[in-house]
């Protein structure tokens, strides 16, 4: 019999999470793919669970666009909601935090903590707004590199992402191909394609015809450009969607009434549409319009074939195993573009597992609650035998 | 041997298309769905070909979206563009015009000559802009009905169309069960799903957030909602491709240059951004913004199976032949409704033949050159048959 007053028992200081920041490039400052410099560098991140005395038992949580490293956990007793990928972290779930040391931190270029338009340029004393670098994939995981050297791991368990996430996987692997013991790429591609970019495009191209967005340059009197800026999420969020879980979901349902009003003026007639509009409303609230504009830039220029002559050429280096997974709905990444990343990994030996789930939810699924076991079943796994092969294997070894 | 100089001699007056005119609810105005009324209604169409002498020939074309009655031909001996189904309907072509009387006008509610918001309103003297009617699909059906009625033809060898067209045509059938020989529904539905209405939705969202919109009554000083109307264009484009031809035309091709320019104010650095742009430029040329938001509405609230309990009871009453058109890449108008359509037509017993072609255009096939020749080797039996069957037939039971 269990005592039930303990799990009534309040929370403790020690059961919420804390934001932490460093300041990197304030020495040197870092050289961007664009030839720019950028520095110092302020890196917001979270940690969960606790590193091993050997240092080897970390993960990076790679964030997709508009993701941020409040990856788990609540940071206060009143937060509403907790961490974005809070059924997958933490003790006991897929990525456990009472074995493994989890690590995300929020991007460069984003506006959640970690330098970006918002914050202020040293030279000038007031936010960076459009004059913010252009930033890269590959701008981004260099920082995130730095933060992992910063905290002393010389090589991580594992790097984890979705979307934009999985590309930074894809990225890092290409780059510092000795620093991951593995690496997992969810709904993702080695590019993004033609109809991605136009996604992309049209997005940014709502923010750009907000009058409010006044070429970036909106951060002093307050008013940003929400219209444009909630429009672009709206039109990226029914790319997230399947045309399968939105007919499940909202068919042709009226959001009000059992009986259409014949009024143009009514835009959120069906529950489509209002749900749509719901999404931009909480989208602008926590979203920093330059930043759309960065990091989707970045997602359109990411091409690791391009960059590097091949997947093969640009994965060949690491002996990173990994795991790949599409999903069957997901029409942004189609299950193809996981395909061809996994082909050039076997093609030059590499160590690679690849499943395509089962899911009606399209590109989101790897965020939503009910698709994680699923999820679950192949990554617990999948970094216990990394765990077991790489790094008690590797220590062995090196005894 | 033949007469080279022959074909080189000068188009005479005859070759060319006339826009035709005429006005309707002149005496009675015309109650619509909503229950609002309007009158007189002027309907802009072209005809091509010759009515028989029985009245039996007659082919009526619906248009889509922003098509309007110019399906074929040229007005003019200076146009640039023939109609928008040149390569289909004339002299030996799919329709062709040299055995049938071929029709089209443009909808209720468009902005290519019939009454819509750009037309003048009796009661104030100025265009009606946002105060013309809600329209829907009925009422466009309505209008063209009421047209073929005014030139003497009591029935239509076929009604023929695709997207917003095909939902008129089977509209046509469910409302004039007697007045169509056969249908020919092409990349349609029997109502738009969720993400066509979200879609729809995001476009109608960057008109409105124009500035330029001034709640549709921008008419009077000469500045349009240019920006929300191309972005909505832009926006809806991408769905009328598939991702495999957007990828084989554009895939990550640069517009000027073979270097990437890290400039984020680079709108058009990609091909297929170039391309959307053009394509939202040139749409604003020629399409009214208040048309665009009525039109996208009827489509929207098309639904045959809401407004007649279910597809057989719709489409049971009519002894009309049916050919049921899908493309393999279509995805907003997937296969999965037309076999709906043509399920509900076997059940009921009707004459329904269905074809799914196999084309890597996506939605826009139907309207594609290269891929009529596949779509002609359907339709010209099709109508041949019906012809047989559905006329000759008629003709000789009732001699």
């Amino acid at each position: 019999m269990t005592i039930e007053t303990a799990s009534a028992a309040p929370p403790k200081e020690s059961d919420f999470v804390q934001r932490q920041a460093v300041t990197l490039y304030d020495q040197h400052p870092l050289t961007l793919a664009s030839g720019r410099t950028i520095g110092p560098v302020t890196v917001t991140f979270q940690t969960y669970g606790d590193l091993s005395p050997n240092r080897d038992n970390a993960i990076f949580v790679c964030h997709a666009l508009t993701g941020d490293a409040h990856v788990a956990g609540r940071h206060h007793p009143d937060d509403r909601k907790s961490g974005w990928w809070d059924a997958f972290v933490g003790p006991g779930k897929a990525l456990d935090t009472n074995r493994y040391f989890v690590i995300c931190a929020n991007v460069l270029g984003g506006c959640q903590g970690t330098t970006g338009p918002t914050s202020i340029n040293p030279e000038t004393g007031v936010p960076w707004g459009p004059d913010f670098p252009f930033i890269t994939v590959s701008d981004i995981v260099t920082v995130h590199k730095a933060l992992v050297d910063h905290l002393g791991i010389e090589r991580l368990l594992a790097a984890i992402g979705g979307s934009l996430g999985g590309m930074q996987v894809l990225e890092w692997a290409a780059r510092y191909p000795d620093s991951l013991a593995s690496a997992i790429v969810l709904a993702a591609g080695a590019k993004l394609n033609a109809q991605g970019i136009a996604f992309n495009a049209v997005g940014r191209r709502a923010i750009y015809a907000d009058p409010a967005f006044k070429s970036g340059h909106y951060y002093g009197d307050g008013e940003a450009p929400r219209f444009g800026l909630a429009l672009a999420r709206m039109i990226a969020h029914i790319t997230y969607l399947s045309e399968q879980s939105i007919e499940l979901k909202f068919g042709r349902k009226l959001q009000h009434s059992d009986e259409l009003t014949y009024d143009l003026a009514k835009e959120t007639e069906f529950q489509i549409e209002s749900y749509l509009h719901y999404q931009g409303k909480q989208f602008v609230e926590r979203f920093d319009a330059n930043s759309y504009l960065l990091v989707t830039r970045a997602m359109d220029y990411f091409d690791l074939i391009e960059s590097r002559g091949s997947i093969a050429s640009a994965l060949g280096k690491t002996d990173a195993r990994f795991l790949v997974v599409a999903y069957t709905t997901d029409w942004l990444f189609p299950t193809q573009q996981s395909r061809e990343i996994v082909r050039s990994l076997m093609e030059t030996g590499r160590d690679v597992s690849f499943a395509e789930l089962d899911s009606p939810y399209g590109h989101d699924a790897f965020l939503i609650d009910s698709e994680l076991p699923m999820l679950d079943r192949l990554v617990t796994p999948f970094l216990e035998t990394t765990y077991r092969s790489k790094v008690e294997g590797r220590r062995s070894n090196s005894s």
